[in-house]
């Protein structure tokens, strides 16, 4: 049974364990609400999930932590249980998917865990972890649904409140719901008052179909920018105290999260993954009954593969005019390319790749097209643009 | 004259003014030396620069209030002088080059700031800022070169005592001066057995040269990805305090500075810009003998630009093996773009972009090119891929 008592213990355990993280005022992000944020990217680990980890094996008998522990996960949990096996001085043996990031692996082999690659997905990693702990007789550390993981998870709540009682909602992602769950356990029973909000991503909302469903539903296929809460199916006892507790679940789409993740690079010099974004692309974009609110967004993790990150900032840099591609239609005569670069040039843009074929099937057989990527300031830089190329008679595909 | 007792007074001061900032251990960035970031990156306006315009701007009489101030600025200074002046109910301008990223202009504006966009570079800017000072009496606020700035930048070095009494080394970017004075005076007047060190980018190492050759060097041009510290000219009053108080000053390369920024995003979720990554870099490339030793390195300021940004992660990325370019020569015939797709599926490489071109001269009339972006796990995973193409008889180019 999940109770506040437990979540305070969890705080007093973990006191060695985790590093404090203080809340940040978000300013310039939006005049419609008082943004604070919950950085637990800067969590040791770089995610929240070395909380219930930890406590959850700090309650471990004397003779489970000489058996050490198992667990299956390709994130954030793998980190979490590496690290806070190695600070109680236990084994730990975690199975990853063999297509994990080589930097996930290489993270959780450096927090001092053995690693197991598993062929395959997912599933198949979570079957090989079950074979090996009733094989060796390792205590299973399962990521969300379990009541001393779910209460290390609260004690994020807990510390919200010490730090500014007079918060008005609290905002968290969903992927298996233990986050949310301890969270809205600790803030529900130390002050009613307080809303608490759970956001999906739109292409993995396990917990808001079975919420809205009132049943646990699983999905056949999840797909989302963040991975840490693609989970196609939330716990029995998530599903549980997410239905007692929590307010609302919202959805946002890949491309708010990609948003929101770019807006804590430029506003908040921070990373988020996907999923520790997702709470306040939910605020960003709307979704939430929050006008001239104080509210915290837990910023829940910062493990984002550096190869996304360059994807989900190149996505912005498109979205808010920073980057654009122009096609222009050229005659096939001497002087053109010249001509083009020349008013660009003036305009002050940086060309960053030029690609200049002839025509194919469509066009004007003497035509040839010149595709070009620049830098630009804004969208008033790029209408600039392509009206001075219009204007000098180039014609724009 | 800068003394102990005026940073004291100005960390008092600026208690209203600044978020407090606190150490972090940066773990899994070097096993030589145990690392704390002090991250100003996370201060308000995204650097350290308000203290140093805060302090000054507090000690200002009503008469100096009444009239505003103005200063002159296309980054962090700019900011710092914007948001102190705000705090203080008194008026800013700020000249800016009218080349400025409009993303900073844009951050100056929201501080409260007047903008005045100046036409040509940074010292017709610092000019006009002159010449309206002059006009209309405003007090100008100098950058580095005066006395109560570099008192508010000290008060970092206060703070860092404060939280770590026992650090063997401090280590700061140095652009005009400012934050190095002040944090070399507040420590060396409090324990002068901590070694303070300068870094300088090598394409801007302005206070280097005139300290090494003891007088203040002017260079011709400098260049660097680490904007912040792009400075022909040390202060001086900067290069008395820094000849008087600092141990040693080391350079590093722009290559040097983008790994480190690197590993900031990747270990711990910080952005840096430039400057404020480099004295992270002059420790992870053994610049400084700091074997075995505490040592903090000020992350002055995150203000990078996203385009930049995406350039750093790019280069970081082909440094590290997780994005190559294979150029292959292909017969002209039917088949061979599948082949080699197959081979690169097979390894579980990604496909980034194809680019598919005709033979030129120099190569075989019937021969074409393949040039493919791929993304990849490490420099193993590459030699995997191009190993797989030449031995399927692929000529790579």
């Amino acid at each position: 049974m999940l109770t506040l008592d437990k979540i305070y213990h969890a705080s007093y355990v973990l006191k060695d364990v985790i590093r404090p993280t203080h809340l940040v005022k978000a300013q310039a992000i939006t005049n419609e609400c008082d943004i604070y944020l919950k950085p637990e990217n800067l969590q040791i680990t770089g995610s929240f999930k070395v909380r219930g980890s930890g406590y959850k094996i700090s309650q471990l008998s004397d003779e489970e932590k000489k058996r050490g522990v198992i667990a299956c996960s390709a994130g954030n949990h793998a980190q979490g249980v590496a690290l806070a096996a190695t600070k109680y001085g236990i084994k730990s043996l975690i199975c990853l998917p063999d297509g994990a990031p080589i930097s996930k692996v290489e993270a959780t082999k450096s927090y001092g865990a053995d690693v197991c690659m598993v062929p395959g997905v997912y599933d198949d990693a979570y079957n090989e972890a079950l074979r090996l702990r009733d094989e060796k007789n390792y205590t299973f550390i399962h990521p969300f649904d379990d009541e001393n993981v779910i209460a290390g998870q609260g004690t994020i709540g807990i510390e919200i409140l010490n730090e500014m009682p007079d918060v008005d909602a609290v905002v968290a992602a969903i992927g298996g719901g233990g986050l949310l769950s301890g969270v809205a356990c600790a803030i529900k029973s130390l002050n009613p008052n307080i809303k608490v909000y759970g956001v999906q991503a739109e292409g993995a909302p396990s917990m808001y179909e079975s919420i809205k469903q009132g049943k646990i539903v699983t999905l056949d296929s999840v797909s989302t920018v963040a991975d840490g809460i693609q989970v196609k199916e939330p716990g029995e006892h998530t599903f549980e105290y997410i239905k007692k507790y929590v307010d609302d679940i919202v959805t946002v789409s890949d491309d708010e999260i990609c948003s929101a993740i770019l807006k804590l690079i430029e506003t908040q010099k921070m990373i988020a993954e996907g999923a520790g974004a997702a709470p306040l692309a939910a605020v960003m974009f709307n979704k939430l009954p929050v006008k001239g609110k104080k509210v915290v967004c837990i910023v829940s993790g910062g493990n984002i593969d550096v190869t996304i990150l360059s994807r989900v900032i190149k996505r912005g840099l498109l979205m808010t005019g920073r980057q654009q591609t122009v096609c222009i239609e050229l005659q096939d005569k001497p002087g053109q390319l010249l001509a083009v670069s020349k008013i660009i040039a003036d305009l002050g843009a940086n060309v960053i790749s030029i690609h200049h074929e002839r025509a194919s099937e469509g066009s004007d057989v003497t035509g040839c097209y010149l595709r070009i990527v620049l830098e630009t300031k804004n969208y008033e830089h790029v209408r600039e643009i392509t009206k001075a190329l219009t204007d000098a008679g180039f014609k724009l595909v």
